[in-house]
């Protein structure tokens, strides 16, 4: 068995205008398709972040994949995830938006080719990915809402736009009717809230609002991505102790190992011991110890595409838990495929905590190229299908209007700040911290 | 794909009169060869550790195992490992030697399932175990050898007495001989020496007459098990400075989490920072934190025997990396059925940074399982061959010979200070510090 042809696709899928501290959605998010076909012509894919960056890195594998029995190759490049790329280099996402940081470049493309490889093997054996990589441990698997403040549009540009299913949100009372519909279709039962957009006492009524609404059985989790000092991140963490404190978090308030650390003590010392999670402090081995040391981060988001593939997930899920650290799961603008495969590399994770987060229900089925269409979230949660890899397959009619509307959309990397620039305020940048 | 048979093979291997601060080893040891049967008929097999209470630990799985498919079954039984029977027990094995410590029982059970589950998966698929659990990194992995202080004899009993290789080795001068017995034989290319047996004095006079014979190229570890004080320990880490400090270590020189640290912290003011290694302080995920805290082990020595498994030792990996902790690898007297499972956990982990232990010099080919005879170990090392699984299968006349010879030997616990007390001396017991 050997894999003999590499395919790439880069596509582009309709975003809506999604507001976060790094600025403003472009109507287009970019990904990449991969392919693997072994000689019996079985096919393994995934998804992974996009742009020319990332097919470029991609592609500069092909010698070293073509001929190579998938069972190997994971081990061959391992390297690329643990060698020294890792050995203590700065790979804070605080400056950078995900899918945009050289320092995991290498990461995230074995991840793509790892998580390929899987697949394919998993057709080739009629097995489920999550049943090669230890065996899963939960059938179904959780994710949470992920409400953002919008402007209003569905994504896409003039012809091609989305119809804008949850309409504009700039207020608490808009992201409570929004996280409401978003209950309404997919049954969540917890609720990550992208804030860090509007003032932070706006924020905090936002999450109020949603626990007046949802009741404090429902978790829920604020994420401003390092917008706050540590005096508004304490601030916050007080003002929402009771809402923040049943089985939410408070998620990067701001930004830095130490000021983290700094907001943590400051909590635990008026009582208040909502953890601090992450996904822009720690987002690689090396960033752990320090965040031990300090008690910086108390969950850790994980994410099979940076973190160098579903089996490094894994590892970080068994440290994690030796060191009393909680796990949830980070997402990026994404579809079908890399959904499965965020769902295979949980379902067979014991030690996640928390639901995932998923920017799932804001695309579209015009983007998805999974056959037979969108993947099923039913009470909040992905089952594991009875099928071989991924349990997904591609529709090629829609990868081909994917790769299309990559070629004529123009945009190439991922770059909220210039988006903010173009069409709300000419003169925005990113500050940290803003408030 | 299901499980429809289980088959539980206890067998006694002969074993010389070793010595070490447990005692004295006994005539037989014990094993146990578990295989798991498919309904295509394909058998995956393993080893694991022997006597009475294993053999039922295993038995007493068989319904959850009976009719399940081995790609989820270690899914299944994943709490046996993950679950509350981590959570910060004290594991320690300073009072029971490996395979009798009742708190890991359960993680030495799931591992005898997890490895048989992937070689039954491997035997299906026509892949190697290596190339399952993430692809090797490696084709050859690196042993040591494993010296021991001896009585004479070869181990067995009356007629089934096996010859003595080695010989009688009491003195510094009769260990030297001993290795390079060894290193003619397998090629070995670092040594891992057991003392805390004879006076400290004696010891250092036996690294150095090893050192001196074999030269600052072959790296030097000396382990008593947990013999010393702090105040022994610090003087033998001085006295051997120059003959550890060649990428050799200190293994487990005293009982005890603090002790450990003390000595570390004790040597390090003297500016000797050879590390200390741990199989003794350190031997589950809950020590760690403590360890990492206390600076107390530099050096991890995993066993997927009783770590839970092969993944949760690629896991221990990817942690002890992380935290800049060394990897070597423990071994138990075993035949090659475990000297196989080791090689492929050791090719698909990274960060094994030493050679791995064995006493697989110890047994004969009297007493191997393997069909066609003994394992090789040519230039130290153990070869992953080009066959499926773990890359051997049983001989059953021999498997039967083993289960005889257990029935036989009246052994059913491995209990070195009553063999102490047999053979040597009516009033030894183990008494720790010794020296």
């Amino acid at each position: 068995m050997k894999i003999v042809d590499l395919r790439i696709h880069p596509i582009a899928i309709a975003d809506p205008p999604l507001r976060s501290s790094y600025g403003l959605h472009a109507p287009y998010a970019l990904r990449t398709i991969v392919e693997l076909v072994s000689d019996e012509g079985i096919v393994g894919i995934c998804e992974t972040y996009g742009g020319d960056a990332q097919v470029r890195q991609i592609e500069a594998l092909r010698q070293q994949i073509l001929g190579v029995n998938p069972y190997r190759l994971t081990g061959f490049l391992l390297p690329m995830v643990e060698g020294k790329v890792d050995a203590g280099a700065d790979r804070s996402q605080t400056y950078h938006v995900p899918g945009e940081n050289p320092l995991d470049a290498t990461t995230r493309t074995y991840a793509a080719i790892e998580v390929a490889c899987l697949d394919l093997i998993g057709k080739t054996v009629g097995q489920p990915v999550c049943d090669l990589i230890g065996g899963r441990v939960r059938d179904a698997v959780p994710f949470s809402a992920y409400p953002f403040y919008k402007h209003a549009g569905g994504g896409g540009e003039d012809a091609d736009a989305r119809e804008d299913e949850y309409g504009e949100a700039l207020s608490p009372e808009e992201i409570v009717r929004q996280v409401k519909g978003m209950i309404a279709k997919y049954g969540f039962g917890s609720i990550k809230f992208k804030a860090g957009v509007l003032e932070p006492d706006m924020e905090i009524e936002t999450i109020r609002k949603l626990y007046k609404a949802l009741g404090p059985k429902v978790p829920l989790r604020i994420d401003p991505n390092s917008a706050w000092t540590v005096e508004t991140s304490v601030r916050v963490g007080k003002a929402l102790a009771e809402e923040l404190g049943r089985g939410g978090y408070l998620e990067d308030p701001t930004a830095g190992m130490e000021n983290m650390s700094a907001v943590r003590k400051q909590l635990l010392a008026e009582g208040i011991d909502t953890p601090l999670a992450s996904n822009v402090a720690v987002t690689c081995f090396a960033d752990i110890p320090q965040s031990v040391k300090l008690d910086a981060v108390q969950i850790i988001l994980c994410d099979h595409h940076y973190w160098g593939g579903m089996r490094q997930v894994q590892h970080l899920a068994r440290l994690s838990k030796t060191f009393g650290i909680g796990l949830s799961m980070h997402s990026n603008s994404h579809i079908g495929v890399s959904l499965m495969a965020m769902a295979h590399v949980a379902a067979a994770t014991p030690h996640l905590t928390y639901a995932c987060d998923t920017h799932y229900p804001w695309q579209s089925a015009k983007d998805e190229v999974v056959l037979g269409g969108r993947v099923p979230i039913v009470g909040g949660c992905v089952r594991i299908p009875d099928k071989p890899g991924l349990g997904v397959e591609l529709d090629y009619d829609q990868v081909a209007r994917g790769v299309e509307r990559y070629k004529t959309c123009k945009y190439r990397k991922r770059d909220d700040e210039l988006e903010m620039r173009k069409h709300i305020d000419p003169n925005w940048t990113r500050k940290l911290p803003r408030w």
